[in-house]
């Protein structure tokens, strides 16, 4: 099959690999409808994070199923299935209480790379969630934003406490963040700022129920959202960014006793006496996406929410480095790969 | 009037110094009971926190009111009040959310320093909780405890939302560590594990609730409260140090999903990555002590709880030196400075 693999910063190559086979009981094979390209890979990408050996990527998928481990029971071949980037049994104490991603028996869900025609998903029973029918190929972005995005752009949401009536900030105006703006439109926020000064995703912020545009950073963009909430800092804010500077601008745009949802991958120290001071709630981490897929994935079958709108460019597997290319230089929120 | 400065590290006086009056209408001129020495006063007497000039000491306190300015109408000459060591209008948004230490008016409680014969105390009608009487002299060494220890205690225990059959993990047997068991005790914990390797510590954690004492810290620590909870670590655990160490040790005591309550005054950067993939909700800060003081002092009074069992050492304020000493020795636990 066709796969991606990165050798070094800047070196992501298309390349025939093998294709994948069961090699756990619990396993799954699936071949994937479409994949994508995530913020998070741009930190081994950019070299920020090293890596040791040539690596595979890609941990966003969804598609078809095509041939499953003899432990398998709830899973079926045919079946169209979107997962998360953590395998999860979904069965233990820890992913019971909604953290999949703290699954006693996590591990990568797709250690083959899911930038690939061919994936293996490991602990498949606890890990997929199969839809009720093969859904129409223009469901397919949306339901491939669901397998890590969406999902965890709605636990930045649930995390920050957003709730109806409340004011809501979002820092970061990547696909997490904008797809925080419409998980906390769905949970009833009232007023969502979202902080950005890029054009094309602040109209993307309004198209998924954004109220107010913050263009200020740090400082000044604090105190524009404290401007905008009597003075005293948003009750909720949602941080998918995942830098020191993103997590100081959250802190400060969150009033006392508020929630902070932090969901960007954080990197580097945090300052503990900012965060001490805040009052702030702050919860967060790898977003258990596997808790939010069922009632996520019914949202997109029927309807209700489009988040495939954070792709905003579509390219054919072949071109997986003009993709990350496009990303590195944010001139793409997010690219689609066609498999 | 007789109050303690400290001029540098280690060098702390009790000297004469100007009886304080009334300077804002608000204020309230109170005479100690008694007041004592906290940890947190151990930061810039050991030189961790520098001082610009010298700086008169002591927030905890206690005492009878002497005098109060015009604009005070609900506190009252004659009365025993309590106070916590912010001054808070108890009536603002974030006060009403019960985070008065983060009142749009804070300020400190005591500028005049409350290791003293006297103190003002200012906005005394949103700082001060009165009893209905005068209490008998043995309760004095508790209410002064709920001025901030207790308090402190008791918000790390709601911040970790400890509740009725929960499992508390408390990483610092200072006198704030020791209050939190007392408060995850009163809040129902059925397994309070104290984190404690001084004899006397333990045995007064035990008097208090503790149920299970982890002598082991760091990594080791960590490992031997999971060992106590299935693997998985701690709902709930309350960080009442401080340091970079003990936050790395509460965090690793929580289990994904978990509640770690902070109250210990957080120095220094905090690892991001180990928050981030920690899955641990976290609250904390400067603790509103405000808001409990009520049901505290009520508690208090009717024989409920005795948190002045964290005083093992009385001296006269005359010795206020070798207070702080044995302290910074950790010889004794607190030390409570008779006025």
């Amino acid at each position: 099959m066709r796969g991606t693999v990165l050798y070094a910063p800047g070196d992501i190559r298309l390349e025939q690999r093998p294709d994948p086979t069961i090699v756990e009981p619990t396993d799954a094979i699936i071949r994937l409808s479409a994949t994508c390209i995530c913020g998070s890979d741009l930190w081994p990408y950019r070299g920020i994070e090293t890596i040791d050996e040539p690596r595979p990527m890609g941990h966003e998928y969804c598609g078809i199923v095509e041939e499953v481990g003899r432990a398998v029971t709830t899973i079926k071949p045919g079946q169209f299935v979107v997962g998360s980037f953590f395998a999860s049994d979904n069965t233990c104490e820890i992913c019971r209480a909604g953290y999949q991603t703290a699954c006693v028996h996590r591990e990568m869900a797709a250690p083959t790379g899911a930038q690939a025609e061919y994936a293996r998903i490991t602990l498949a029973d606890g890990t997929l969630v199969a839809t009720p029918e093969v859904p129409s190929a223009d469901l397919i972005p949306s339901f491939l934003a669901a397998s890590d995005v969406l999902g965890t752009g709605w636990f930045g949401a649930v995390a920050a406490e957003v709730g109806p009536g409340k004011t809501v900030a979002v820092v970061g105006d990547g696909a997490v963040g904008l797809l925080g703006v419409l998980a906390a439109n769905q949970l009833g926020a009232e007023r969502i700022i979202i902080m950005s000064r890029h054009p094309a995703r602040q109209k993307l912020a309004l198209d998924f129920g954004a109220t107010d545009i913050v263009t200020e950073r740090g400082d000044d963009g604090v105190a524009a959202v404290k401007e905008l909430t009597d003075g005293l800092g948003a009750p909720s804010v949602i941080e998918a960014v995942g830098t020191r500077e993103s997590m100081l601008q959250a802190i400060g745009a969150c009033r006392p006793g508020g929630h902070l949802g932090y969901v960007g991958v954080t990197h580097g120290d945090l300052p503990g006496d900012a965060l001490f001071f805040s009052h702030a709630h702050i919860h967060g981490g790898p977003a258990p996406v596997r808790r939010f897929l069922p009632e996520l994935m019914e949202l997109i079958a029927n309807g209700t929410i489009d988040p495939g709108k954070v792709f905003d460019l579509t390219l054919p597997l072949d071109l997986v480095a003009d993709g990350y290319r496009v990303m590195d230089e944010r001139t793409a929120i997010k690219t689609l790969l066609q498999v």
